[in-house]
Order: C-alpha cells, then structure tokens, then sequence
C-alpha cells in the first residue's frame, strides 16, 4: 500500500472542505457559516444561529417563529425515554451527566429507529438531527433533577432554548437579564473549527451511519481531557485564591510548581480569545442590570494579574482568559448548578456537531485512513498451545 | 493555518503507527501481531488470541488457562444493567441489536465511573478494555433473549467464548464441532487492519476518553452501510437464489441489473479473501462431521457459479466470495439466528478495537485533522432579526 508521510496526529492535514465555519487563530476570529460568531452573539437568538447552521442561512422573521416553533415541538422529553431514564441518571456512584445523555440518545436513537444517513433524504437527516439537538436539554435538566430526587420538568412551551434550559435546570423562570447573557455563551460555544468531537461525528457519519450514532461517538470524544474546557474548573480557581491580596502570590506558586492555570492559554488563538472578550462583556453587563457585582469584579481582578504575571514570567507565550474563564462565571450568575457547566456546553455544540454531520453526509465518502504496521515482522510461525 | 493537500478521504494517508496487524490485500493476507491470523485460527483457542492481542505475544500453558478464567470471572452480565436491560430490548420497534449493545455499554461505562484513558495506569485501562469486550457477548444475547420474551441466562463457567455465545444464544450447549467451527470465525474476524470503527476507536481514545466512550464511538461507526458486511445478507442470497439450476440466471440478472452481489468483492482484496478460504474450510469440515452438508454443497456451487459468472462479465475486476459469504453459512450450521450474526462479528471485533484503543492511549497525542473553509467569505454583516 502506498502511503504519505503526515504529521503527528494529522495536525493540520484537510481531510475535507466544509462551508460550516473556520478558526483564524492568528487573528482571533471564529465564524459560524459567513458571519462573525461574536456578531451573531451580540444580536440574533440562539434558534436563528441554529437555523443558519442547519440552512446555511438566516431565517426572516416568518421562518424564525416557524423554526422556533418547531424545536419548541421537538423538545419534549421522548415517551420512550421515560421508564428508563431515572435508572440512567442513579447508574453510577459519581453523577456524570454527558455519560447518561450519551446513554438516552443512543437509546432515543435505537427507539425511534432512525435509518442510516446513507440510506436517507436530506429531509429525513434533518428531522433527525433536529430532534437529536432539541431533545438534549431537556435528557440533561431531567437527569440532574432525578440526580437530585426531584421530577424532570416538562419544557416550558413559551420559553426558547437558552430560557427553557435555565428553567429545566433550577425550577425557575429566568428573567431576562440571565436568559440573555446564557443566549449569548450558547450562541458562542455552538461551532469552532474542526475539534476532535467534531472530527469524531463526521468520521461516524462517513460510513454511513445515523445522525444519533455520530452525535453519540461525538459525545465519547467531548469526555476526552484532551478535547474540552471544563468551565467549572476556572471557577474553582477562583474559589481557591479566595482574595484580591492572594491572587499573585497563587500564580506564582502554580507557575513554579508548573500546573497549568485553568481558563488561561488557548491551542489555536495568539491573541486573545473572541470568546472570552464576549463572556466578560456579558458578565459586566449582567452588573449592569445589578447581579454579580462581586464575582465580577473578582475575576477581573484575576485575569488581568494573572495575564500580567504571566507574561513577565512566560514572555515568549501569549497567554490569556479562553472561553472557559468567563463561561464559568456567566453560569454562575445565570443560576446554574456546576455540575451542569459542560452540559451546558454540549446543549450548544451538538447543534454544531448536528450540521457537521449534515454536510458530511452529503459527500458520501468513507474517511478512512492508514496506519503503518511497525511490529515484528509476519508470518511467524504459530507455537501450538502447549507451548 | 497551513495545510497540505491530502488525497479523498484520507485513503492511504498514515495516521500513525501500530504493532497491532495489518492487511496485505495483492498477497491475501492479513496478520495478528507477528502472526498470520489464519494460521492462528487454524491452530490457538479465542482467548490465546485475545491475550496476543492484549499483550503482544501468545500466552503460555500456565497463562492460558489464568486468562482464561480471569475473562470468564468477567463475562458475568453488569448488575447495574439488570434493572435497565429489557426497556433497551424492547425500546425499539424494529429489534437492532448493536445499538441495544452501544446503550447497555455506553451505561455500563456510567455505572463503573471508567476513568479517562488520560489519567489511568496501563493496568486500569487494560482491566477496562478486558471487562468491556467480556460483557459484549453476555449483553447481546441477553437483549436477543429478552427481545424473545425469554429470561437471560447467565454465562456458563465452564465454557469458552465461542461455546458460551452459542450456548447463551440458543440455550443449548453446542458440540464440539459448531463450538470449534464458531470459535475459528470469532478469530479470524478480531482485527482487520485499519478499518473505520478502528480508526474512530482511536480518534476518540486519543482526545483521552475512557475506554468505553471509544467502544460504544465504534459501534457507531459499524453500524454504517459502508463500513461493515452484514453475513445475513449472503445467505438471504442463497435462499432466493434457492437451486442450483437458477444460480447462473440470478448472477447474471443481478449484473445486468447494476445490483452488488452481496458477499462478493473487497475493497482491499485483490485476491481470494483468506477468510474466506478459511470459513469454506470450516464449513466443509462441519459437513465432514455430519452437519449441514445441502446448506454446503449449495454454497460452494454458488460461489464456484458467480465467480464464473463475474469473471466473464467483468473481466478487469478480482471478484471473489469475501468474508460474508462462508462466515454466513457457518454461523447457520452452528444454530445462529440470522439476527444475531452482525453482533457474533461485534464480539470477535470488540477484541480488536480494544487492542487498538490500549495501543492509542499510549501515544497521548490528539488525533485533529483539519478541514478548508470554502463557504462565502467572512464576516458578512449581520442583519437585524426582523430582517
């Protein structure tokens, strides 16, 4: 077999073309589709940017109330779900919510039958990947709440989906300053680039396989430490430094103890992260309107001794706040739980892992590359059992 | 972003290096480690093969029989998957058992917290990978029971793999001569080179994720039309075919009417697929011993008939019986249902995937390929939501 000399882990090496969205890292610049993620963030609704993903563009004002109907529709936790969902959400000792939601949509998807991508309409993977990225919301706010001992909640028919997650999640209707600054961290966190889970989904969709298949390969990916942020950790640092006085003398001492300073340093971006300058932004405003002054000020506090300490110690690195830092921090004074910081991440990406799959599909081409076989060389002869 | 301009697909392209197996398709021949996998299907039991797998070299006398019972003491069905199994059985219109397989392994992972592969010791994840494939068998045929309206039964202790699969299938314990036809198809069907489910158990083991996040990824994969062979199709084939004066008509309608002839053709193979020579064998020697002999006698006329056939039609193509076709017709003379050959095939590969997600973890480096944005040009203006 002939083969080509590649880098280590396929880095940077096209495996295919895409019209979804790309990473500039140099300049930090994402976009989703031809328009500035940030852009879309500061003034679309989350089922607009969910439209542009699935559409390839933005709907008008008819087809944003129709879509946001439709997924309104589709939300509801599925009947066949029910029975089994509470022995999902007790399985394990520690409560892990991104196992049991991949667990309930490999489950929705044998239930419902969906049929392999190869074999399907666009129509039919669409109405598949819809359900897939409505339903996880409500999978993810009903297992914690069976975590907790209490009743899921049915969705909230007037609510769109960053108000019906806050609500599924605690209990209560979130007004609109929170609904809105949650809008934006999902709008924001929904594509970036070609990720490892992303990867993961398309390389599933490419045999062929149903859309629930590769969401739920997407979701074995996310769990990789090497793959995603996990918001709470930034959190937790703020935690344990506790006070203004103590922030430099902690990053000193993690820096010479050589731990990594979660929510600080980016593989992509030289610059600081789109992200995390749209999360701060948001998390001032959230001041404005008089929640979380306090926390705010704190880890504004953090990140600029912790950019500057870094940077006199660390001068040939540019290293600033990534999406996590601010993420975290938003969560927080949206009301939510921290055990359900990386799930809310997973109710943004899988829309953008959903029309991932949905491009892929259309190629109708197997992603199937070689590996060089480096072992003692075959046949050698086989010594019978005895041996 | 530089990039480098890669062939379709990755086809041919080296991802990495492994010491697990590889193909050579112009010399038919495919290899375990250092050794030829026909020759050890001819020659070692499962687990002997396994263990190669697992630790790179055949067991000896004493370790045979210790790895023996250490993955009997394991194929013991999860308790935690007791309570939730019959909902997964049943959840389904339509019984699909390899997506019942993914949900019961994807909690079974949830249940037992698998750590990251990231964050384990070699031993921990091995334990892992072991425990995994061990269960694969006992969970499938329970969901086959349970989807027939009959109780599971639990893992016979004094049974191998191969007779324990028929025995927990059937509910009889086989002879020595389907027991033996039945463990030389698990072997010869562990590995084969660097296939999509392989590669997508790896993708996902490199971002770090537990072992079975990369299992139940790639189960998704194989579920794909194309990537995996279905041997239920082959033999459908036979029974429509139906007598030997209507072979050479059925081929060359089905030619004359564009249609694949199922269990016919590889893509690798430029030659007699060694499994295939393999299984012939096994089948012959089943009716050596008095079983099946009509069902052999039909198949080999068949094959002898399309290979004719094809030859003529299409004479620049090497089309031969693949896999399929004989792994079929031993699977039927051992007292399988048709339903449940893809899953016999699922618990020979899940050896191999593991053995591959075990060689993976080792290297701790993502696999992240990249993709080329050729969408319109960003950043467009966003236009207002009333738009």
């Amino acid at each position: 077999m002939s083969t080509l000399a590649t880098p280590a882990g396929l880095r940077d090496v096209v495996v295919t073309s895409t019209e979804v969205g790309d990473v500039r890292g140099q300049e930090g610049f994402y976009h989703y589709r031809q328009y500035s993620a940030i852009d879309l963030a500061r003034s679309r609704s989350f089922e607009d940017v969910w439209f542009l993903f699935i559409e390839g563009r933005l709907p008008d004002a008819g087809e944003s109330a129709a879509f946001a109907a439709e997924v309104a529709r589709l939300r509801v936790l599925p009947a066949e779900l029910r029975p089994l969902l509470s022995g999902i959400a007790l399985a394990g000792r520690e409560f892990r919510p991104l196992a049991g939601l991949r667990t309930a949509l490999s489950l929705v998807t044998e239930a419902r039958g969906l049929a392999p991508t190869w074999d399907t309409e666009r129509a039919t993977r669409q109405a598949d990947a819809l359900m897939i990225a409505a339903v996880t919301p409500t999978v993810l706010a009903a297992l914690h709440r069976l975590r907790a001992g209490l009743e899921p909640l049915e969705p909230h028919p007037e609510l769109g989906t960053a108000a019906n997650w806050l609500y599924l999640v605690t209990g209560r209707i979130p007004g609109p300053a929170a609904t809105r600054a949650l809008e934006q961290y999902l709008i924001a966190a929904v594509d970036h680039g070609f990720n490892a889970s992303t990867f993961t989904a398309r390389v599933v969709t490419s045999t062929g396989a149903d859309v629930g298949a590769a969401i739920v390969a997407a979701l074995g990916a996310l769990s990789g430490p090497l793959h995603g942020g996990a918001p709470d950790r930034a959190l937790a640092s703020l935690d344990e430094i506790g006070s203004p006085d103590r922030i430099e003398p902690w990053v000193r001492a993690r820096v010479a103890a050589g731990d990594r300073i979660m929510g600080f340093g980016h593989a992509v971006y030289r610059t600081e992260d789109p992200r995390s300058l749209l999360l701060r932004e948001v998390a001032l405003g959230l001041v404005a309107q008089g929640l979380g002054g306090e926390l705010v000020e704190f880890a504004t506090a953090v990140e600029r001794e912790v950019v500057r300490v870094l940077h006199e110690l660390k001068p040939e690195r540019q290293l600033y706040a990534n999406v996590e830092f601010y993420a975290g921090v938003v969560m927080e004074l949206c009301g939510l739980p921290r055990s359900m910081f990386t799930p809310t991440f997973a109710v943004s990406r899988v829309v953008g892992w959903s029309a991932n799959v949905l491009e892929q599909a259309e190629e109708r081409r197997i992603i199937r590359p070689a590996a060089r076989y480096v072992g003692p060389p075959p046949p050698q002869p086989v010594p019978p059992p005895s041996g």
